[in-house]
């Protein structure tokens, strides 16, 4: 779908991750935010990568999609 | 080596695999701190899972050690 070649970052892997399998689950930004404990503007503002999340919110929020850590970090290329 | 079947924490995970890497390259926390730019204590401390480490600094570290954030995060269980 977006053919750039510039290396995402860490961030922005994390941003397209959370985005992707949340709607794959159907599930609002608020609800996500519900389940994983934080508010629903923070989950919208690591959607957009604004944020330099930390690696306890990065599992809470796997864990509320049911997802490894790693799951949330999977690069674009090797979707 | 380690038979303990709890799982880990992402900050254990972290932790273990960061040292292992550092240990690998024959680096020590201070040379690594150095060429991430971080505080040598504060390498330390990551390696003890005692810090929220963000994804920033995760992926600084990661650099350093010429790894992916994801070669940061690998269970034990894969090894």
């Amino acid at each position: 779908m977006c053919s750039s070649k510039t290396p995402e970052t860490a961030r922005e892997r994390f941003a397209r991750n959370l985005r992707e399998k949340r709607l794959e689950r159907g599930l609002s930004q608020e609800h996500l935010a519900d389940l994983a404990g934080v508010h629903r503007t923070y989950v919208g503002s690591l959607e957009r990568a604004e944020r330099n999340v930390s690696i306890d919110s990065m599992e809470r929020l796997a864990s509320s999609l049911e997802l490894d850590i790693l799951d949330m970090l999977i690069p674009r290329s090797t979707r």
